[in-house]
């Protein structure tokens, strides 16, 4: 086991990483918020040595849909709770909820400065409730095997109970602090961003609008190109620099000619400073692309700390890295230089150990919904691809989830729920009060939505933004189209804020 | 058991009545679409003699929310369809969908003439979905015992199970259909439009617009007072008459005494013609009480045959029998004219069974959704009251559903769901395109949407109109204001059809 904070770190996201993509890239995760770097310092201060927050627990039922005697099971759903800054109940002051993503919520807290740094201009309380089955709020005790081992249990892992959830949370709190007339508004980055898009769209009597970042709501079925993700990560390295991509490009069958030559994996392992011994050379590849992708998602343009520290605009740092090398330098060790940026920017790892299986964020949970609900096509395309070929297979994904859980995934459901085709001319007649943001350097973006629809539903895209980079704690470097971002979404929600006041008092 | 056919109809009436009403007025389910009188004959002469419908199953998963082993059990859910007039896929023309209620959809279908009379002129494709647990719709074998003494089994039953089959359905029929484009207008009675209602605001991707006609959406905590129901009974019989509004008042004392004496009961027994001997007066004030509201409900201006046959404005019928009974006949003789119009106005009946049991029309599974999720406070009220005084008693309900399905009511789950508090609010930001009618005669119409909320969201209120009259097969002695609402509800749905239409072309 690794002994250094930093080392095991990295080797969690490996983790993850290799879970989410043993059997095909389509498994990752849209997690992921963005960074507020050393955010608990910095949050800290900015609430004037309050803490952060405070914890609560909420008896959430287990199942809200039906009424068997299971259904009634109660567990322990954990959220976060900030009043500094709250008007109160007699102002009928906002309520800001997170509606918490697949893992802990303390995780998404810490990385969420937007609300914090929001919350003064509205004097809005802040709450982030976790998921169900994440971090402190599984309703099953037991180990990780226990959770997900168990279909009869995490069966009651679904998006649409986890807004349900939210539901009955929030109208309870609001019950509790006699604040039934206060706005409530949720935000929400990556599949959190989904969830709180959808929660507007479900329960618009519960959320006067949602800020959803991110949100890839048509990476389903065959709404945009499964392709999209994997073209995007192709753009942001190709947009550095041609030779950057190209090496990267080419690499991934020398490194796979290099594995089957005798001593080739003894040599991978040397070149890539791997700990153990590498039994093939597939976990070397799905750690460097774990570096590219994950890299591309957080290209922001400060320097953050999202899993591990990275510089501003990594994605350059890296090719730079590359271009930089000279030509001295054989393949292995331009990509080592470029994955050590993000694998270990703080140059304290020794070496990497890519069989370490810890999950400290608690995300393994989305293994499972990636099996049951979350079916987003994803492949890798053609000659210009950064990545080799690799088209989505449906079958493959059914074969894995039979063996892994013995379940089947409804690849029909999240469109059946939440909609998909024609999402503009249904909510053109039919919603209200909903921000999209993009950054188009997030290789989440091909599924967001990116046109606006009406003056209520806005779609905010940022040429040079990368994963739900808004919703991070504003740093003095940021450029100024970030500002521009942060303010027009604040300028939105207050609009929002006054139509309600104004509603009310009719 | 009773040999005659018009008997049984009577029977089991009854049967449903003082099921729903054993314990408390609140059982009775809001369903009760109005009668196409003799419907099967009318509605097959207009669809020249091509049949009413044909019989359709579609494969449905039993539990849409969650994801264990149980969940995907599959059951066989009817659906009944009629494409006489529709203009085809490749037109888009549209597809009317019936949001099946509680009971056998045959029965509703059956009763929504509006659907067949309006589809030549929409080209519409015309389906009526049954609700689970209904019908032949039930996803479990067995009697009526085994599917509602199970709460293993009959917990799958609820409204937001049914709403995701009907978008399963739907979704399915339109693919097979080739008819993606097709817009969908959903349409329901009673709990079949409270069904219609939220499956707009739930589904707007699937349904471009509802008619929800007299659903009581709003019979829920304290949105409404609990007494409207009772105390439109109340004015629906006081309007025609004061003496016959009194003479029923205060019959339920004389009942209860005259109960009380020795030979009471045989003498109330032959006052009323009951077939077996009553063991308590409280039989007998049931079946009375459910013919006043019945009645009420269906106080249709022409003859209709909802339950059994009646004549134009019953109500009004009901009270000049008591009043013309003459000052000779006993307060018994009075009740007795009124109650054989709405149990025997075909003169046929020789007797009343008050303990008959028979089901004909399936409705046994709304008293587990009146012990669930389905818990509208009803009482009656004071000194005006056309019934005694009876508060709404929340505990009551809960021991009744505790010792007879061993299940905890969930009284504050519709208004989570789907909303309540300030419904127009939230509406007029968030939705579209739903007609909500409502006959203020009908004693549902007091947790009915009785005023308009936009250009889109239209009430429609009926000074002189009953339970879902609107959807009845027309009649050439209709009045002008029924005549007038129907054109109103075809004006509507064809603007939304129109601006679907030129949307799509956007």
């Amino acid at each position: 086991m690794a002994t250094d904070h930093l080392e095991q770190k990295a080797f969690w996201i490996f983790l993850f990483w290799s879970l989410c993509f043993s059997l095909t890239s389509a498994f990752l995760a849209p997690t992921f918020p963005s960074s507020a770097y050393r955010p608990q310092r910095r949050l800290a201060d900015s609430v004037q040595n309050t803490g952060l927050y405070r914890t609560e627990f909420y008896t959430q039922i287990l199942d809200h849909f039906d009424f068997n005697p299971q259904s009634y099971r109660t567990f322990q759903q954990r959220y976060l709770i900030n009043d500094t800054y709250w008007g109160g109940a007699s102002n009928k002051a906002p309520i800001f909820v997170y509606t918490g993503n697949e893992g802990d919520i303390e995780w998404f807290t810490q990385n969420t400065g937007f609300m914090f740094e929001t919350a003064p201009h509205f004097k809005a309380l802040l709450v982030f409730i976790e998921h169900r089955f994440y971090g402190n709020s599984t309703p099953f005790e037991g180990d990780r095997e226990v959770l997900f081992g168990n279909s009869s249990n995490v069966g009651y892992l679904s998006s649409t109970q986890a807004l349900a959830d939210y539901a009955t949370l929030i109208i309870d709190l609001k019950k509790n602090l006699s604040a039934t007339d206060s706005p409530v508004i949720v935000f929400g980055g990556s599949y959190g961003g989904m969830l709180a898009a959808w929660f507007r769209m479900k329960y618009p009597h519960i959320a006067l609008g949602a800020l959803a970042s991110s949100a890839p709501i048509l990476q389903f079925e065959d709404l945009v190109s499964p392709y999209s993700f994997n073209d995007i990560v192709t753009q942001d390295f190709r947009s550095e620099s041609e030779n950057c991509y190209k090496v990267i490009k080419g690499s991934w069958e020398e490194i796979q000619e290099a594995g089957q030559k005798p001593g080739g994996l003894e040599m991978l392992g040397k070149s890539f400073r791997i700990c153990k011994n590498l039994s093939s050379s597939d976990a070397l590849t799905g750690w460097l692309r774990g570096a590219w992708i994950f890299t591309a998602m957080t290209d922001y343009p400060t320097p953050s700390n999202f899993i591990s520290p990275l510089p501003a605009y990594p994605v350059k740092k890296m090719c730079e890295a590359i271009d930089n090398a000279g030509s001295g330098k054989d393949t292995f060790a331009k990509l080592y230089a470029a994955a050590n940026i993000f694998y270990n920017y703080s140059g304290t790892v020794t070496c990497f150990d890519l069989e370490d299986n810890s999950d400290p964020h608690g995300l393994a949970g989305w293994q499972w919904q990636a099996c049951t609900e979350m079916i987003m096509p994803q492949g890798a395309s053609g000659e210009d691809g950064i990545f080799p070929v690799n088209e989505w297979n449906y079958e493959d994904r059914v074969a894995y989830c039979s063996a892994t859980y013995g379940v089947e995934p409804r690849p029909h459901w999240i469109t059946t729920e939440f909609g998909g085709p024609g999402i503009e001319r249904v909510l053109k007649r039919s919603g209200g009060n909903i921000i999209f943001f993009n950054g188009l350097r997030d290789p989440w973006s091909g599924g967001g939505v990116l046109k606006s629809i009406s003056r209520s539903l806005v779609a905010i895209v940022a040429k040079q933004g990368a994963h739900h980079v808004d919703l991070r704690l504003s740093d003095k470097e940021d450029p100024q189209w970030l500002k521009d971002v942060r303010k027009q979404e604040v300028d939105i929600i207050s609009s929002w804020i006054s139509q309600y006041y104004q509603d009310l008092a009719l």
